[in-house]
């Protein structure tokens, strides 16, 4: 099943997942174009059922086995969207479901698999003893091997997005870009979009800590954990070779700010991998100046993870100021300082006071404040301030 | 002008915004029917532009007026949402806009005003004072003043919501649950739904600490700030008594909850008015067992409030857990407990040691760790586990 699909297999996928996937909507961005200096679009896949667009692919194929595919059911091997996918997919088509993760995955993952009815088997060290394991037991038992992107069926599956943006998005010059990691996203939209929408141009985008599309070594973990695939496919990057027009990388802080701008601006949820192409705009790396639709192709970033970026991309945005200032230690001085600070409209967040240290008089005290600021800009603003009104100000970050 | 309005304001006010504010989508969450037992429908009104509701009615009345009123601009008295949608619709208008905003209002709400080309002005030291300066600027200048919520086109236009769920929620039985501030978006929701949908049950939700609409006095600050109106209008509270069959309260601990629900279960982010019927819902305080639609009507909570509501609604949700464990003080003994943790799959956020402190031996430590629990049920376990093996566990969250 590796041979290269066609239009109208994404034409025919569409029909198999016509009432089972979601038509998600496309948004303009107010916030992000004004930022980036060009129109922004937003295709929130992030709000497909499963939180991303994966059950198109994991649907399509299961909607093509046979009575007797069906019978012996589906396995995997994904501790991420995926297998959600799959899990959810074959409960969606009344089969049997199998998905192999590493003991180490994260437990709201599994619970997801579970929650969708499948069967988790914990298994492997590493993601390829994983594989491995999944794919003895398709030898033992029959079952089919459902893969996240080398497969023709998959890779039509989840093009069946990129005909829903060719109906969605206005005519004329336009740029899409595309989170890539085994590429079949990618491969499936650029096969529709070739079709329908030809003077497109198609950006992809992956991790600088994973990008072997871009030609580099891998370099250790990264928050778009969703696209950090060693080895893409064959059949993927044989499409992409020929229909995408460049792939760009962005770091782990750009992400956590695009994160973050799409959760306060945009009020979506949207993971690493899903944010890395409005990071990629927002970095001005994708070429051009006019309009771009950036894919935010899932939104599975758990609460806890969620809370730490918050932090992350507001501390790398220059929204979060944390200043040291030496004062007088007697009454009044600590209000004085509040007032400083609320009449430049910064909130304190934080204080703390340390009597003992080195450089620390006998009748003075350091003060430790945290506040949140608008941007860069407003921190100078506040420092320069509490430096004018006779306070020893010491930059923490 | 507040004469009640009908629903054929309700259709005029639709012609109006066509092309203006976006048609939200209505999606089903699993996860929330799981966890109330009933179909639960949610009406992303957060994904609205502005991130809320309100430019529906403010649009409605900006659009009503005459040339020589729309010459003198408008105004109104706002640090939320409101604030926000008279500067966005006057705007799309082509009209000036100034709003007041208490002093001390959150910089973050300030900026997303002047970011939509309003004039804003920081007016008094409490909501009640800054309304009665805007209201002498509206003497001195004849400037329009845009009420959020005491005006019939206000109301009518946010009953196109009404009008759009009419069309998009299933037949059969039904509740539908609105939050209720001032009252202007259930009361026109009321009259869309009355007009189209009769068999249709209309549940308003309040804060506790500020449900005038079900009799209690205000009782300080709530998260859902969006609803917290001490004093409802005349004209809403007319429609409401008549057409809204019941209303009822949820307190911030269930509003926290809802929000990291809606955030990690349905990527949207939406704000703690926005989610108190979904909090209502799952505390089982919509009467009856059929489906139920939950209006999210609006998005804007800041990062650093989403951050720490995540940190609250998990706690609540018993999906953090802190024990204290005393240990002997020998090479191992943290290796074992770590190991009895991952094998019952609970993540560990923080260990902190504490060899001084009373009840604490020579020859042992005392070790608090934090903990990533799946739920309350999950929690216990870890805890028999750990007293199992010997351990003395002291929970301590």
């Amino acid at each position: 099943m590796s041979e290269r699909p066609t239009i109208d297999d994404v034409r025919a996928a569409q029909d198999r997942l016509h009432g089972v996937a979601r038509v998600t909507p496309v948004y303009s961005s107010e916030t992000l174009s004004r930022l980036s200096g060009r129109t922004v679009l937003l295709k929130a896949e992030n709000l497909q059922r499963t939180g991303a667009f994966k059950i198109r692919g994991a649907y399509n194929t299961i909607a093509q086995l046979s009575a007797e595919e069906r019978g012996r059911g589906v396995l995997t091997a994904s501790a991420g969207n995926h297998g959600q996918a799959v899990a959810w997919a074959a409960r969606e088509a009344g089969i049997a479901a199998t998905i192999f993760v590493p003991e180490a995955a994260p437990m709201a993952k599994v619970e997801a698999a579970r929650g969708y009815g499948a069967t988790v088997e914990l298994a492997g060290d590493g993601f390829d003893e994983t594989v491995a394991m999944a794919r003895t037991r398709e030898t033992e038992t029959g079952a089919t091997f459902v893969h996240a992107f080398e497969d023709a069926r998959v890779v039509a599956g989840q093009g069946t997005l990129g005909l829903e943006l060719a109906g969605q998005l206005p005519s004329g010059e336009l740029t899409v870009v595309i989170p890539v990691g085994g590429g079949g996203l990618a491969a499936g939209t650029a096969i529709a979009l070739r079709a329908l929408r030809p003077e497109v141009r198609i950006v992809g985008v992956q991790s600088a800590a994973c990008a072997p599309f871009a030609g580099r070594e891998p370099a250790g973990a990264t928050i778009a954990d969703g696209i950090a695939v060693k080895h893409p496919g064959t059949l993927t990057r044989e499409i992409l070779d020929e229909l995408m027009d460049e792939v760009v990388v962005v770091d782990d802080e750009e992400i956590s700010q695009a994160i973050v701008l799409l959760l306060e601006r945009s009020k979506l949820v949207v993971e690493g991998a899903g944010a890395a192409p409005v990071a990629a705009v927002l970095a001005g790396r994708v070429a051009g100046g006019g309009p771009v639709c950036a894919l935010l192709a899932g939104g599975n970033i758990d609460a806890t993870t969620m809370s730490s970026v918050i932090r992350y991309g507001m501390t790398a945005s220059g929204r979060y100021l944390v200043v040291a200032l030496l004062i007088p230690d007697r009454p009044g001085e600590l209000a004085h300082i509040v007032g400083l600070i609320a009449r430049h409209r910064a909130n304190v967040l934080a204080i703390q006071h340390h009597r003992e240290g080195r450089n620390i008089g006998v009748l003075e005290t350091e003060a430790e404040l945290t506040l949140e600021t608008r941007d860069e800009e407003h921190s100078q603003l506040l420092i320069r301030t509490l430096a004018d009104a006779g306070y020893t100000v010491r930059r923490l970050r």
